[in-house]
């Protein structure tokens, strides 16, 4: 099932170039009263709501997803966790360039661990990235994006891939400079996910899919999941010996060689195999 | 006024040594629906609901601050952003010790920026740190810990106060070694916020504040938040020159010289002028 999210805070069931609206299912979620959660409470019920979802769907008009503002596929994460330096190449690429690794050590991933994004930052491919400090390099990093879908704590590689609950393509705009990459990679827009999320019956295996990202028109990076030096099982077991992962969770997993720099005014068109494609537009904050 | 939440959510007003349960105000805050706010609610109407709150706290009985159970005041803070050295003697501390800096280039703040750390670390004293990676150097950071009121984005350091909901102590347990801050700061318990929230009109400048921390009565930790390379509002302009500050947003201030390690059986007491002190006891996960 591809999951989406639009216009005011819609869901839909995209099948084909269409959407299927299923927002009524979200009254299933009690209201709450303060404090609220501080997990994704749709992703946590999906299993329960699943049979509902696809319910609503058959009996849903269709409406042409070109006609829909596609927001980000998750709305209520609790943390954005990302993995630097996951493919060799890229590691290669970091470490000849001082504009990219300016005067940093730049430690492989097991030494480097893993790093946060601000969930604030979070947009989906209708809104668009929006530069701040337009004086500084601005990156394109093309990742798949793996959606946390049940509580996850000391996790085996073995039994891993059992707490997802889907797939999205994710975009980690990054500022190139000396600081922490949880600062720089942080501002408002510079997470995108989309266009959707595949649920993780339909994506058993995401060890060998395709990702590519072109600007303008212009092919910037092509790789394949293959690559990954921590592959997804491993990113989750790694996350979960320190930290709780919760539903809505996200954990991007690193971007492949060929980063390149963004300007207002470009349009990104990143594709993930068997999730889809999606363009999205830069402009000066 | 003092702001606490203790025992099973409840809200209280500290006076000397006793807690006034102002609970019923939170019916104030409309229950909402999925998606829930990506901010702290409480915080953000805390103005409107100010007058209510006193009302409530002159008419409710006295509870021993003693027999209650001291949760994170913040119950739903959207990023916790935290400052790297940002005390001159403790950026020295780090570079002549390679157990601290674990072969890293350790830049000043301006460089270094700042960091975040995982929503899913805070636990207020009542809890305890709990340490994962006991192998590991585990070390304790106090810090005065700031609470946005209002959305903050591009302020100026004039400005930055305006935007203060109130103050924190804030303790920033560490596992040293060579990741990113923002992965070894994370884990389930290693931001302790409290023991309450003063909120800014008792709390005008924080600007020449003491602090410190003792472990098993021994001192570990001295110094003034005049000792701050960049103090509040200088933090507040800069976080805020990179993303939007939400209500409820934290921001920890930095440490000062003098970490060092804690173990499973230790307490830890920190206090800050004008604050209060907090205890809180450390087991292993």
């Amino acid at each position: 099932m591809k999951l989406c999210r639009f216009d005011d805070n819609r869901l839909g069931v995209v099948s084909g170039d269409d959407v299927h609206d299923v927002t009524d299912v979200l009254a299933k979620l009690p209201a709450q009263h303060y404090p609220y959660p501080m997990f994704d409470a749709l992703i946590a019920s999906l299993p329960d709501l699943r049979g509902e979802i696809e319910r609503l769907a058959r009996n849903a008009r269709a409406i042409p997803l070109a006609a829909c503002k596609l927001l980000s596929p998750l709305a209520n994460p609790g943390k954005i966790v990302a993995a630097p330096v996951n493919y060799q190449k890229h590691l290669q690429e970091v470490r000849k360039d001082a504009n990219l690794h300016h005067g940093n050590m730049i430690n492989e991933i097991e030494r480097a661990g893993l790093f946060l994004k601000a969930t604030s930052s979070l947009v989906g491919q209708s809104e668009g990235v929006r530069l701040v400090h337009a004086d500084r390099r601005n990156d394109h990093e093309v990742e798949l994006a793996v959606v946390i879908g049940r509580r996850a704590k000391n996790v085996s590689r073995e039994t891993a891939l059992s707490y997802v609950a889907g797939y999205c393509i994710g975009l980690d705009i990054t500022i190139r400079g000396p600081e922490e990459r949880s600062f720089r990679k942080s501002p408002d827009s510079y997470t995108v996910l989309g266009p959707w999320l595949v649920t993780a019956d339909e994506l058993p295996d995401p060890s060998a899919l395709d990702l590519s990202i072109d600007v303008g028109g212009e092919a910037r990076q092509r790789s394949n999941t293959s690559d990954l030096i921590l592959d997804v099982p491993a990113l989750i077991a790694f996350a979960s010996s320190f930290y709780t992962l919760n539903p809505g969770d996200v954990l991007l997993t690193g971007t492949p060689e060929g980063v390149g720099s963004i300007q207002p005014g470009d349009t990104m068109k990143a594709t993930i195999e068997r999730i889809g494609t999606m363009q999205v537009a830069v402009t000066a904050a």
